[in-house]
C-alpha cells in the first residue's frame, strides 16, 4: 500500500463496502452455488489507452478480503491497449465477490483522470500557469473518487463540497447585494477563501473591490474573459484575485479560453459525462497456477 | 407522492441523505454566512429534449426540507428544452441546500432515462418482442437509482446484485464445467432462474440441454446469433430459454441484433459511459413572490 | 476458516456483532469487577443428539476477539450429546464476552437445522426429487441465520425477501385477477421466477396457463394437491411448472404429502417455532491448562 | 400511540426498520410489478387463544408507512381464536410492506406472553410472592422485544445484558474463589445488585456472608431448594438475599419449585424455546371499502 | 424553529439523537417503573448570569420527542441568574427523557459562549478589528457544537477540522522547509488559504513571501509580536497576510497582545477548559397546569 | 494492550474512529499537500504534574493506524511535568493523523482523573470508608470515557445512563408520592437497586422505609445530614441503606461532608467543568530516527 492509502483507509475502506454491499446484500448467489473451494490467479487489463485511477481502491478491496496483489501499475499513469494493471492471487470466490465493484471503480476513475489529463494537457500547452478544475457536479454517491480521479489527471478538485468554500453564485445574488455578500462573507471567519460568480466585468470589478479572493467568469465569451482581465489589471486589482472561467467549455474551446490568461478554467463535464475506461479481469483456472 | 415512491420511502431516503452529507459534511457555510431568512419560488428547466427521471427523488428531497413542490411533471415524461420541470416554494436555505444533489440526480438519471429510450424506441421497431436491458456496470453508491432510471427508459433491469440471481460466467466457467455448474446451480434452490453466459452455438446447446432458464451469447456476430438461435430451434430447445445478447451493441449495430430474434439485447454503456442531461435551477427573489 | 465463512465475511461480521453489541452496550461489568488478566481454556458440548448448525458463527467471533480455535466439529455435522464440538483457547474475559451470544446462535441455528434434517429425512425417503423449504417466517433480526440453517439441515430455502423473488399470493389477489397479476410481473423483467399460490385446481391451471413458473397449493389435502396434479398432467402443464405445498403440515402428515408427487413442502413452523438445541460451555481455570 | 411507545420511539422505530430491510432490502418486487395504486382495509386476526403482545410494534410500523389503524387491542390483553386484534386502512402497497415483519413479530411476541402468562399463573397460584423470570437466551437481533414480551405476559424482565447488572456463574468461579469475587464486585460500584450463582448450600450461605444481594440456586431439586433456604433462615442470612432458582424447570415441576418459598424463578425456555402465536392478515379489495 | 436550525436539521438531530442514546441505551428504567402516562408543564432556568448557547439544540430535542415549546429566549441573549430561558409542555415521562442530555448541552455550549463573549468584549475595547478565535481542542464527539457556541459568544470558529483548511505547524516544519511546504500547498489547490505557524520574525518574513495567507505566532510576547508585525511592514507584506496569535493568553495578558495590532487571537482554553453554565429544569405537576 | 483494552475493542474503537472523523471528514490536506513519505519518532509529554488517563485510547488509535508504541506509562500512573508518557514511531502521516484527537483525549481524562483523585483523597483521609462518584453531568458524545475518567481517578461510576439504574429525583417525585413509587421501582424488577433522592430528614426515612437501597441527600449542609443519618440510625435503618451526598460540594466543603458518615459524595464538576490536563506531541525527523 502507497502512503496515500494510509491515510484515511478508515473512511475509504468504509466507502468502498458501501459499493460492495450495494452489489452483494446477501452473498453472491452464483459462486455460492457453483465454485469450488479453489485459489486462482486473475489479471486486469486495460482495453484502451489513458490514465490509470482507481488502482489505490481496488487495491484496498482485494486486500481486504485476502486477495494478494502480485503485481500493479500506479494511479496517474499512462497505460496502452492490452497492458496488465493489476495482477492478484487468492481465493476464486473472493476474486469473483469483488471484480465487478473493482472494475466499476477503474472504469469511471480512468475515464475521468484520462479526460481531465487531456483536456489539462491542452490548457498546459497554451498557458503553462492555468489549471483545469473540476466541479460538485459529481455522481452522488462517489464525490470523493470522482474528486480524486480529477487530481490524479493532474485537475484542481476545486471545493470538495458545500462546507469547504464559500462560493457566492446567482442564486446567492438573487437574494442578497453583491457587497453586502462580500462583508458578511469576510466577517464570518478570516480562515476561508471567498468566491464570487459574476456574468459581467462591472461585477468582476465590484467583486475584486469588495475583496473577493477568486472571481468566477461564468458563461463569457474568450473575448469577454480578455475585456475583465483588462479592466481588472487597470484597476489595479488582478493581482489580488484569482481568475476562474466556467460555462459550456470543451475540446473545442478550452485553448482559446486558456490563451486569455486565466488561473483555473472548471468543467462540469469533467464528473458529469464520464466515458467508461474499459477493463477486463481473466481469472485462470487452478491447473494454471 | 405517488405510490412509487411510498413504496420504500425509508431506504430511498436514507440514501439521498447520504448524497446530500457527501455535499454538506458540516453546513453550507456560504449561505450561512451570506443568505437572509427569506422565503423563495424556484423553478427547474429542461436545458435539453428527452425522457425525464429522479423527479421522485428530487421531490423526496425537497419535501424533506420542507420545500412545498407547487407543479411537477411525472418521471418518464417525455420533456422539450425550456420546460419547467419542477418549482418549489419555501426557504431559501433550504433550495440552496439540496440544489446541487438534486441536479446531480436529476441529470444523470435522466440521461440514462433518455438514451434507455433511444436504444428500446429502435430495438422495438425492429422487433417489438425483443428488450433492452441494464447491466451491473453502474457507478458506484448509485445502483439503485441507476437501475430506475434503465426501467423509466423502457428497458428491463437485469439482475440487481450478485444475491438477486444466478449468471455462470466466464469466469465461473474457466473453474467448472459448465454442466457440472448447471447442475449444482439447479440443486441449490427452486426459486432462482439460471443464466449462463456462452461464447459458442455448442456451448449455448450444452447449457439449453444442463437446463439454464437464459442463455447470454456473448460478443457474437448477428450471423453467430442467428446462427445458434437455428440449431436451438432445431434441438427443440429454443422455446425453454430466453436469448441474452451482450458485449460491444451500440446504435449502429442494435437494429441488426434486434432483427436476430434475440429476447434481450443488455448494454453497459447504458450506465456506465452517461451523458448528463442538461437541467437549471433559477430562485426567483422574495420580491418577486 | 472454511470458504463459505470467506465468502461475505464484511457482513456476516457486522451482524453478528450487532448481536454481541445488544448483549453488551456497555461492557461486561462482572468480568470487569472480578475476572483477573488470565487465560483459559473453553469447551462447547452438545447435550443432546442433532445436526450442527452456528459453528461458523461461533468461530468468527471467537476469532474476531483473538480467542483461538483449538478443534471443532463442522457445520451439518451430525451429534452426539456429550460431544465436544468446539473448543477454544485465549484471554478468560474474552471467552466470558462471547459466550452468551455463541451459545444463543448456535442453540437456535442448531435446533433448526435438526428439525430441517428430520422432516427432509421423511420426504426423501417418501420421494428423493421432492425438498423441504423454508419461509420468511423467520425471528426479525436473525433471517439470514434461520435461512442458512434449513439450508444446513438439507432444506431450500426459498426467497430470502421481497426483492429476491415475485410471489403472488392471496392479498394480491384480492387486488388484482392472476391472468392481470402474471402478465404485469413476466413484463417487470425477464430474470425472476414468477410463483403463484393459489387455493383450487382451476386457479393452478390458470396460472400454470397464464405462465408462472412456480405453483403453492395452499392448504390442500393429499387428495386435492393429488388431483390438482393429475389435471395440470392432463392438460400439458405439469412439466413446466414446480409445484409447491404449504400450509399446516408436521411430522404426522408431511409423509403423504410427498407421496403425491409435489417438488418442495414449504414449512412456516421451520423457523418460526424452533425447539432450541442445548449446548453448554465450560471453562477451565488456568492451572488446569 | 400510549404512552410506552412514545418512550424510546428512536430507538425502537430504528430496530424495526432494520428488520424490515432484512426482508426488503431493495423492494418489494412483487407488489412493484403487480399492485395497482390502490387503497385497502386489512385485519389481522388471532388464529387461538392467549396473551396478545406486539400490538405497540405493529402499530408503529403501519403508522411509519402511512397506513391508519382503525382499531386495536392493547398488548396483554387476552384474546380468543378469531378475534380482529388490529384493523387499517391505507395504500394496499404500504400495508403489503410491512405485513409478514408484522407477523413475525406478532407471533414470536404474543408466543413468547402467552407461554409467561401461564407459568406466572401457575406461580402465582402457589406462591403469590413468587416471580416468573427470563434469561438472557433470547433470539440474537431480538433481545428488546424478547425481553417485553416477557414483561407483558408479567415476568420480570431480569438483567438486560451484561453491562446491566453482575452475576457471577460457575465459570467465573472456575476462575476466581467466591468470597474474592464478592469482594471485588462490592469494591466495583455501591450501584448495582450482585447476583451469585451458586450449586450447592455451603455455598449459597458464604454468597450470602459476602454480602450478595440475590443468589441463584442453579439445578437444584425442590428439596435441595428447601433445604438451602432453611439454612439460610437459620443464619439469619434469609432476608438479606433475592432467592432465584434457574435450570430444568418446566410446566410439571414449576409448581413444586414455587412452593417452595423461592422469589424468582427464570426459565430460558420463555425465550429460547417459542410456540409461535398464529395470526393471519386479510386485505379487503377496493371496491369493498 | 429559526432560520439557523431549518439548515442541517438532518445531521444535527442524528447527532443529538446519538448523544441521547449514549445516556438512554434501553429506555428509562425509572420513568418505566414509576411515572404515570400524565402531562406536564417544566421550566429551564438559568442559576448564574451569561451568554446563552445550546437552546436551539435543546428546541430540536424537545420538538423531536413531541414536547411543545412554549416560550424560549434565544441563542446568544444574555441572561440572568433566574432568568426562565425555556419553558415546555407535554408528557412527562418525554420531558425526563431529554431533561440531562439537554442540560448537560446547555452548560457546555452556554459556558464557552458566556467565556467567549468575555474575551471577545476584552479585546474588541482594546482593538476593534480583532478577534478571538477557537481551535481544534474541543471535546471529542462535540466538536460542532463547541465551534457553534464559540461563534455564538462572538468567535472566529477557525478550521473546523483536518480537512477544512491548510495549517502547517511546527510537527511539519520538522518534516518539511517552510518554503517547500509553502510551495506544495499552493501546488494543492487555488481554493484554501494556507496557514503557516512560525516562532520567529525571521520565519514570519520568510512565509509572507512565499505565499501565506496567514501567519501564526506561537508563544511569542506581546514585545515580539509588536516586533515582528513591524518588520512585516517594513518588508511591505503585512498587507498581504492575516496575523494570528496563539499559545498561553489568558484573561491577564489578552488585552497586551490585543493591542498589538494582530487580527486573530486563538484561545484553546475557550473550549478545552470549559466552566460549566448552571442550568435546573423544573418540572410543575400535572395538578398545576 | 493491557486486558481492560481488549475487552471492548469493538465499541471503544467504533467511537475513537468517530472523533477521528469528526476531525478528518475528508482527509488531511494539510499533511496531503506538503508531508512526504517518510517515518518518524514522535513523544508525547505531560506538561504539568498529575494522574494520567487516556493512554489506552491513545495506544488503541496510534495502533489501528499501523504506528507502533515504543513505550508508555499506564492509566492511573502519576506523572511529573516534563515526563514523557508515550512514545511512537510510525509514518510521519499517520501521526499527525492522530495527533490533536489523541491530545484532545488525554487532556480531558487526565484532567478529570487528577481532578477525581484529588477529592478523592482528601475524603479517603477523613473517611476511608467514603467513595467519591461522578455523575451523568458529562460531555455529551464522551460519557463513556468520563465515566472511564473517574474510575481511574479513584471514583465510583454512579449509574452509567437512564437504563442503568432507578434513580428517583425531585422531578419524579413532583408526578408521584414517595411510597407509591418505590412500591413500582420494586414491582419492576428484583434486578436493580433503588435510589431515591430527597431533600428532608423526614423524607429520607420514610424511603429507607419503603425499600429505598441507596438515598441521596441532595443540597444538606453537614449538620443536616449528621441529623439525618442520626434519625437513620435510631430507626434502625441506618444498615439497609447507602447514603449518599451531592449538590454544591467542593473542594472546600468536601472534607467536613466526609466526616459526616456518608458512604458515597457524588460530584457534577468531576466532569462538568473539567480543567485541561496539558500534554504536547513532539516530531522528530527522520534524520534524527
Amino acid at each position: 500500500m502507497t502512503a496515500e492509502t494510509e491515510f484515511v483507509p478508515m473512511t475509504v475502506l468504509d466507502e468502498l463496502l458501501q459499493f460492495l454491499k450495494e452489489d452483494i446484500p446477501a452473498g453472491d448467489v452464483t459462486s455460492d452455488a457453483v465454485i469450488p473451494d479453489v485459489d486462482c490467479n486473475a489479471v486486469i487489463r486495460a482495453e484502451q489507452d489513458g490514465i490509470l485511477a482507481g488502482i489505490e481502491e481496488a487495491s484496498i478491496l482485494f486486500s481486504h478480503f485476502d486477495v494478494a496483489i502480485t503485481s500493479r501499475k500506479r494511479d496517474g499513469e499512462a497505460v496502452k491497449k492490452g497492458d496488465a494493471i493489476l495482477s492478484v492471487s487468492g481465493k476464486a470466490k473472493q476474486v469473483l465477490l469483488v471484480e465487478r465493484t473493482t472494475l466499476n471503480i477503474l472504469g469511471r476513475m480512468s475515464g475521468i483522470a484520462t479526460r481531465t489529463a487531456v483536456m489539462a494537457g491542452i490548457v498546459k500547452r497554451e498557458n503553462p500557469a492555468c489549471r483545469v478544475a473540476g466541479t460538485r457536479k459529481t455522481c452522488p454517491g462517489f464525490r470523493r473518487f470522482d474528486k480524486k480521479a480529477v487530481m490524479i489527471g493532474g485537475g484542481d478538485p476545486h471545493r470538495m463540497n458545500l462546507s469547504d468554500g464559500i462560493l457566492i453564485k446567482d442564486n446567492h445574488l438573487a437574494l442578497v447585494p453583491i457587497e453586502e455578500a462580500l462583508r458578511k462573507a469576510r466577517a464570518h471567519s478570516a480562515y476561508k477563501k471567498i468566491e464570487v460568480e459574476v456574468e459581467s466585468t462591472a461585477d468582476a470589478v465590484k467583486a475584486a473591490r469588495a475583496g473577493a479572493d477568486i472571481i468566477m467568469l461564468d458563461n463569457m465569451t474568450p473575448g469577454q474573459v480578455r475585456e475583465t482581465i483588462g479592466v481588472l489589471k487597470t484597476e489595479g486589482l488582478r493581482e489580488r484575485v484569482v481568475i476562474e472561467i466556467s460555462g459550456g467549455i470543451d475540446e473545442g474551446t478550452i485553448r482559446d479560453y486558456a490563451a486569455c490568461g486565466v488561473d483555473v478554467i472548471s468543467m462540469g463535464a469533467l464528473t458529469h459525462t464520464v466515458k467508461n475506461f474499459s477493463f477486463s479481469l481473466e481469472i485462470q483456472p487452478p491447473g494454471q497456477l
